[in-house]
């Protein structure tokens, strides 16, 4: 059996959302158990209307919700009683919860999480996205929104987190690390950037394959993309705006034209470019997997992110693998 | 008549095609002569080979290129006498001149185009690339790599000259200027993103219309898209390879299924989607338009920004209206 904790709270579409989600994901897989974090009443509510094995299901009692609007300097001591800090505290102390899905507010996410679930205070957390690239891989791009404003240090030990996440989840042997700038060039980059670049490059135990341009983020030139989560952000907005941008227009041309061949290349490149449905944000840096959902993951959304956190409870994935690195 | 000075070095496809593109240009718009800037022997060779008329053509012989892998630093004293320092120098002191097209390195053209055409020292040069957007209007985005970071001022500033821009150029009667950051809310950005918020909010010369996620940035939001030389670029890039990719798969899926309607879908989007052909950044805050053109634009793509300085001419935009903003 593996338990995993869910918070209910801090998603767009509200609370039983998530909860059928859980639903889901219990009735797809039976070596699941939950732990579902938020208001007790609407949990059991949801879980009765939605037919959710009470035998598998555990409620955290937590009413208080972390908003979009939180700050994280003020929430992260005052809204110890919500749903996402209630639950990360228990995921810190009981050894039976594997991992936690939280779709709540991202800034307020991460640093509870390093408050909760590391021992080293030092140490930044990321945000990883893992991302279908060109030629078939995968590429890990860390960070895509943790850490805005980061130092050369910052980014060098996330070339660590995010080469550790390739080997141990996907199987990639000696991962190849790219620094993302705005050019090929060692002599290009900001400041940070520049200064990452020889980091990296003197670091025997990173495969440092140079700087990566934003065109080549998702060419599957490197499995991991190191940037700082400004930038991280920017490379996932950007592709799934651009994707969504071209899907549509393709979509109304095979309305309009009527065409079944059009329709059937649109049913066929949305599987690959809908970049919003893939999944959460994996955290590193914290000794447990926790994962960032979109603030608007439907149930279905849920469920597999839910299945990801299975697969890594079997794969073993060792998340805190930092204190031997740097 | 319309003067513009064309750089021949620099260029990743060599002199010629670039000089075939400006006899393409001198072809089309009887109005148009050009100074050439380069080695004058091969100039003339390619001119006699192309057919391109010498009464509508100066040639500025300077046979020194400065190179991708130059340093800005260590090149804008010292080559002074290559074919890219000299067009500038020309274009600053001949009243004749209206304006100069480059494919040479982004990172030396923008403080040598400051260091020769502009009269304020503490003016940090723009790239501006405009898009189309979305909704079928124009994004301006600023800057797009000409200075890579940025302090919430020079970003201030790069509202106003997007504004500018936008108004002078493209009719835009009330510029809305948005600011890239990752998240709509305005406690998101980095350290300088925050203070440019408050910066632009406060000024009341500005329509600002707040923060704008990378999949908004060319959704038609804003019409002025502020943002550093890191992140611009990113935009920039991150768009190209995206539509770049998508297009390869529709036209793989269009030649393997034999399908017409597919392949007229693939030439529609070509039109709107093959970012690397839109012309050229202009670089702002200078008092003579200067276009970037890409390192690997062919003579079409020349002809192309030859043309656009011509449109510019004649709306008679104004290059140099900072000094009664900031």
């Amino acid at each position: 059996m593996t338990k995993i904790l869910i918070d209910t709270l801090g998603s767009d579409l509200g609370a039983e959302e998530i909860i059928k989600g859980a639903g889901k994901a219990l009735e797809r897989h039976p070596e699941l158990s939950v732990v579902l974090s938020g208001d007790t009443e609407t949990i059991q509510k949801a879980c009765s209307a939605n037919g959710i094995p009470s035998d598998r299901t555990e409620i955290l009692d937590a009413k208080e919700e972390i908003t979009n609007y939180d700050s994280p300097a003020e929430v992260l001591f005052t809204k110890s009683g919500s749903s996402m800090m209630k639950g990360l505290s228990e995921v810190a102390m009981r050894e039976d919860i594997f991992g936690m899905i939280s779709c709540g507010n991202t800034g307020v996410l991460l640093p509870a999480a390093m408050k909760y679930l590391s021992g080293d205070i030092r140490v930044r957390p990321a945000l990883a996205a893992v991302l279908p690239a060109e030629n078939g891989s995968f590429t890990c791009l860390v960070d895509t929104g943790a850490t805005i404003d980061c130092t050369p240090q910052m980014l060098h030990h996330f070339a660590h987190l995010g080469s550790d996440l390739m080997k141990e989840m996907y199987g990639v042997d000696d991962p190849k690390v790219g620094l993302l700038s705005n050019g090929a060039e060692e002599t290009k980059g900001n400041k940070a950037v520049k200064e990452t670049h020889i980091l990296l490059k003197n670091d025997e135990n990173i495969n440092f394959v140079g700087n990566i341009e934003g065109n080549k983020a998702l060419s599957g030139a490197c499995d991991v993309l190191v940037c700082d989560g400004f930038a991280g952000n920017q490379v996932l907005k950007v592709t799934e705006g651009t994707a969504k941008r071209i899907l549509t227009d393709i979509y109304k041309i095979g309305k309009r034209t009527g065409s079944t061949d059009i329709m059937n290349l649109f049913g066929q490149l949305m599987k690959i470019y809908d970049i919003g449905s893939l999944g959460g944000g994996i955290v590193l840096g914290v000794r447990k997997p926790v994962i960032k959902a979109h603030g608007n993951s439907n149930s279905e959304g849920i469920a597999n992110i839910t299945k990801m956190l299975l697969n890594m409870a079997e794969n073993k994935a060792v998340f805190d693998k930092r204190d031997n690195k740097i």
